[in-house]
């Protein structure tokens, strides 16, 4: 039951007060040394394959905005993605949009095993700790999750800017979707919903917990530089801030 | 996020070291006041539907046996099934074995949250804090859950004695279903499977951890008396220690 549990995320602002909870289980596509890399070449691993650009920065951006606690994963979804539940074939898959991880390729029940012991566990509890402290303390709270997607897929351009995705309860996104600035090309459960699969955190530490939750997904060529992370950031904020209070779920800065 | 936390489950045995936990979602079919009965007969409210006669019994047989702690569900599965997620239609069935639920049908989100808040929220931290204490003091850990299936099945006898389940991770279930007695109708998931959407809780507490996890199912006519009940949990004890020992789970008891 041993092994390097702290590697596999990183908790910023812990103790900070405001009504949300803020999660980023793709910040980073960092392989940890004994994987030999997956088998994967460089540009597959600095791909969105393996992680999602910007997504982090915007999610930093929306902690200091609502004084949140925020969750970040810090290893490469293809080792293990902390989206996905242990029994989805994708929590560590052997080929993503096209591309073979040869390191995932016919793993028995032991080397998956290790696999959720060394990153989706820890992460797990991590997240389940955080809510649990705010629940002991009776303060409010909502689970925010935020996502980067590929501007392009199998070569065809992505039309949707920013994906409001919800799981079986829909109350923040629908408030959300209901204060949408019409300029943007913002869409519910796009470019894909719960059927995908995408709806794991949502699920297993919103829905599960009766705490309402939301995933943001914004495409990436929208967040790459940081001033079009911190004007993303900005509008998300704006949205935000009023589907919380449309909800009823308001916090000290909001009093 | 107040509310009658604790009444949803009990805990025997929390400082028990053998090398399992046990879990008895189904055990009892109290409908807590303020449902008025969720409408309907006492019939019903008696009837497997509800909970899953002579399951707790026998957990707590293995408990004894393994020296283990257990957690029991003390909520009928009509109010919230704790091996059920949250975003599943059955976690709150508005229909069960062809009889009408009249308190679950048409709830809002609203009313569901509420639901999940007092009976899975509280059932689910419940046992991962149980299993979590665990993992800190590097002990080892099994995760089996008990469960009982009704004799007919819309008319139809049931030849099946004891189901093994499981999920992606077979370990356990393999071990077990090697050393089976072969006078009893011993089945690999049955009479149901993951496919049914049963194995929540060993996704959730065994896979979700990496813990090794079995669903016990016995056919309720089986344990219907005290010496029905000892009889079973002697047969699936023997079986159990024998599978543990072959896939290295052993605790102080085995040392």
């Amino acid at each position: 039951m041993t092994g390097p549990r702290g590697e596999a995320f990183e908790i910023m602002n812990a103790d900070a007060t405001g009504p949300v909870v803020i999660v980023c289980e793709h910040a980073s596509n960092h392989i940890p040394d004994g994987y030999d890399g997956l088998g994967l070449t460089c540009a597959a691993r600095d791909s969105h394959i393996a992680w999602d650009p910007g997504a982090e920065d915007v999610a930093q951006g929306l902690a200091e905005a609502f004084d949140a606690p925020m969750i970040a994963g810090r290893i490469s979804r293809l080792v293990y993605d902390c989206n996905r539940p242990p029994e989805a074939p994708s929590a560590i898959p052997a080929r993503s949009a096209g591309i073979d991880v040869p390191g995932n390729a016919g793993l028995s029940q032991e080397a998956r095993a290790a696999r959720i012991k060394e990153v989706y566990a820890p992460f797990s509890q991590a997240l389940d700790d955080l809510i649990e402290a705010r629940r002991r303390a009776d303060m409010p709270c909502a689970l925010i999750t935020v996502h980067s997607f590929t501007p392009v897929w199998q070569g065809v351009p992505r039309a949707v800017e920013i994906g409001i995705l919800h799981d079986a309860d829909t109350r923040l996104a629908d408030a959300m979707l209901a204060g949408a600035d019409p300029v943007r090309a913002i869409v519910r459960n796009a470019p894909y919903g719960p059927e995908d699969g995408v709806t794991h955190t949502l699920r297993r530490h919103g829905l599960d917990k009766a705490l309402p939750n939301v995933m943001i997904e914004i495409r990436s060529d929208l967040i790459a530089t940081a001033a079009q992370q911190a004007q993303i950031t900005r509008e998300l904020s704006s949205m935000l801030r009023a589907a919380l209070a449309r909800i009823g779920v308001t916090g000290s800065h909001d009093a």
